[in-house]
């Protein structure tokens, strides 16, 4: 009780003095669990209880993600957000991919690595430019589709490289798992809201019970992400999917009720990320060089990627679609999460991996207000 | 996760169920664990998990109860409320304890069968009255504010009794706990509202994060039951306390928000009881007697006790007054955990604390039904 009290409180805490320095919450949540972690001053130690919270608060972080992804409005958005995703994805693996080969790790650490920052966070973009009031711009429009087509490509190179890291060396094999895992992916990614949309009002309504909605939502948020994993992916990418599958169809209450328990949970997931992060790999000068060149790559990478794919809208949207598509967050953190939970990455990968995430969210949005100055100046009075 | 899917489901599937064939929600949930848990099917065994779950429901359970209190009301309503919830509580402990006594078993053992059937479900109550349409009636509005300073009663009751169970006969020392218990009760009772209502508020105002009221009320939650623990009574006595000092200033948005996380967490709580319960042990003749004897007596007992407190309501009410209080629900359970927790109780008794809670539960809805037939079909067209 004590540990819970100590992580959410901290975590909130920590979360304001950010959005005070105007920095984002997500960057004071990692850091409470650095300060009040093992590594650091010791306060509360991981348990089994903190660590079930954490593993359910990442899978509703993902529902709740995907709750906020209409596919239809996705699909119409076309072919622009798809080639910005790719492209930036794309480049964005192979700079990560080829920075960690040349420094020396394995192969898998490498793909780790690429994987890891290859997926911009949708809620940090979002969250920019919706308090500032850019969200009806044609940049801001394209950089939020794409950063959702993004965070599915992301979610599928996740869950290729996880197959390749538990896979025997049997290529074959390897293949028919990631073609399963892609399969269910695009099969509920594409099918799932329609399916959604014509049994869950019908099952609704015959039910008797109250909130039978919120209730199918959790059911079916379960039963995708063990589904997920018997088909070879992450529980959470599941999740994710159960949540944009429902996202049509559901009322403004169950999203409601899923903000609770997300903003109830998400704290310790994101402090739990803090907690297994070890500050004192920084000491290795390798380890900060390794980071530095991946930091620098890691922007450079949505830059040029997402400003190419983004080419056809002039060049200072493109621009302010490259800077926009900057911030890694949350896929960061589950992809270290994962390749740590595997055994894979040794610690000095995963502080690196867990500070790409915090440097790119915490560059962002000076970046974006300095892309979008016009605008927003010519909208002030 | 296969376990929490399975908990979940088939909790929300007997529930539905149980409604259906107009019985109460809670009792087919509570059921779903019987049938899925050790004791009967075996295809869930309890974990860590589903404890943590668990432990976690049956305070945001209590936590959405308090915030369901208004502190003002309940005060406004006055002597009746009070007379009808003192004299069913002080009924039903006595019988309780005197029967359980007769039935030979220990001092302590019968104290805690009394405290399990002292205290009436307002939710049960209140969902029977609110779906025929009956809140208005008089009656019903003696029920509910009785309900609740019934809750409060038997809070306060399982705080003594817990104490007594916990400490040693040194009888100064067990009386300045009960004091501190007690005073901790009163004195966020009474104040801790009005502290809410002047410093939340402000509190908020400073904050910038989103959903600034939720995390602060979270903190509370978590703050009120750790000082609960070390006042010396229940985790969840703190978290009512919160629930009802925060009921007058949080916005609906926060109360949808508690409802999603306890909603989400509840099921494993009552499916966590049903789990723990051997059904085996009504094999045994003298234990199925005591059982029947104290379900005659608990409805007797708040006939009776809450019969004669609403009097001066007239006969007709009094009998409503005195029906409508006949459901134990969650409070009985809590009771029951924490005296098994305290390994106080054995598998008898705590598999007859949980009968009576469903057994009362499930009689006194038609009842009620029949309590009120004449307004009900006066309002019928």
């Amino acid at each position: 009780m004590a540990a819970m009290l100590l992580v959410f409180v901290v975590a909130r805490l920590l979360r304001e003095v950010m959005e005070r320095l105007k920095q984002p919450g997500i960057v004071g949540e990692i850091l409470a669990g650095v300060v009040i972690g093992p590594h650091a001053l010791g306060w509360v130690q991981s348990s089994e209880t903190l660590t079930t919270l954490s593993e359910l608060g990442v899978m509703f972080l993902l529902f709740r993600i995907g709750l906020e992804v209409r596919p239809s409005h996705l699909l119409s958005l076309g072919a622009t957000a798809v080639s910005v995703a790719a492209s930036g994805v794309v480049v964005s693996f192979g700079m990560g991919v080829g920075i960690a080969l040349l420094f020396g790790q394995t192969l898998l650490q490498a793909l780790f690595v690429g994987t890891a920052i290859s997926a911009t966070s949708v809620v940090i973009t979002a969250e920019v430019l919706s308090s500032r009031g850019l969200l009806q711009e044609r940049a801001s429009q394209t950089i939020l589709a794409a950063a959702v087509v993004d965070d599915v490509l992301g979610l599928v190179v996740l869950a290729l490289v996880t197959n390749v890291a538990r896979g025997s060396v049997n290529f074959l094999e390897i293949a028919f798992t990631a073609l399963l895992a892609v399969a269910f992916v695009l099969l509920f990614a594409f099918w799932g809201h329609r399916a959604v949309r014509h049994v869950v009002p019908r099952v609704e309504a015959s039910m008797r019970t109250a909130e039978a909605q919120f209730a199918i939502s959790i059911a079916l948020l379960f039963a995708l992400s063990l589904l997920a994993v018997y088909a070879g992916v992450a529980a959470i990418i599941g999740a994710f999917l159960a949540g944009m599958a429902l996202s049509e169809t559901v009322d403004e209450r169950v999203h409601i009720m899923t903000a609770g328990v997300s903003e109830f949970l998400v704290p310790f997931f994101l402090a739990g990320i803090g907690m297994s992060l070890d500050p004192a790999v920084f000491r290795n000068t390798s380890t900060v060089l390794l980071a530095g060149v991946l930091l620098v790559a890691a922007l450079l990478a949505k830059l040029l990627g997402c400003g190419l794919g983004a080419w056809r809208l002039g060049r200072t949207d493109a621009l302010r679609v490259g800077v926009g598509m900057a911030p890694r967050g949350e896929v960061g953190m589950v992809v270290a999460q994962i390749g740590r939970g595997l055994g894979i990455m040794p610690e000095s990968i995963f502080a690196i991996v867990v500070f790409l995430s915090i440097a790119t969210t915490m560059i962002a949005p000076p970046l974006i207000r300095l892309a979008f100055r016009g605008v927003e100046s010519a909208k002030r009075p």
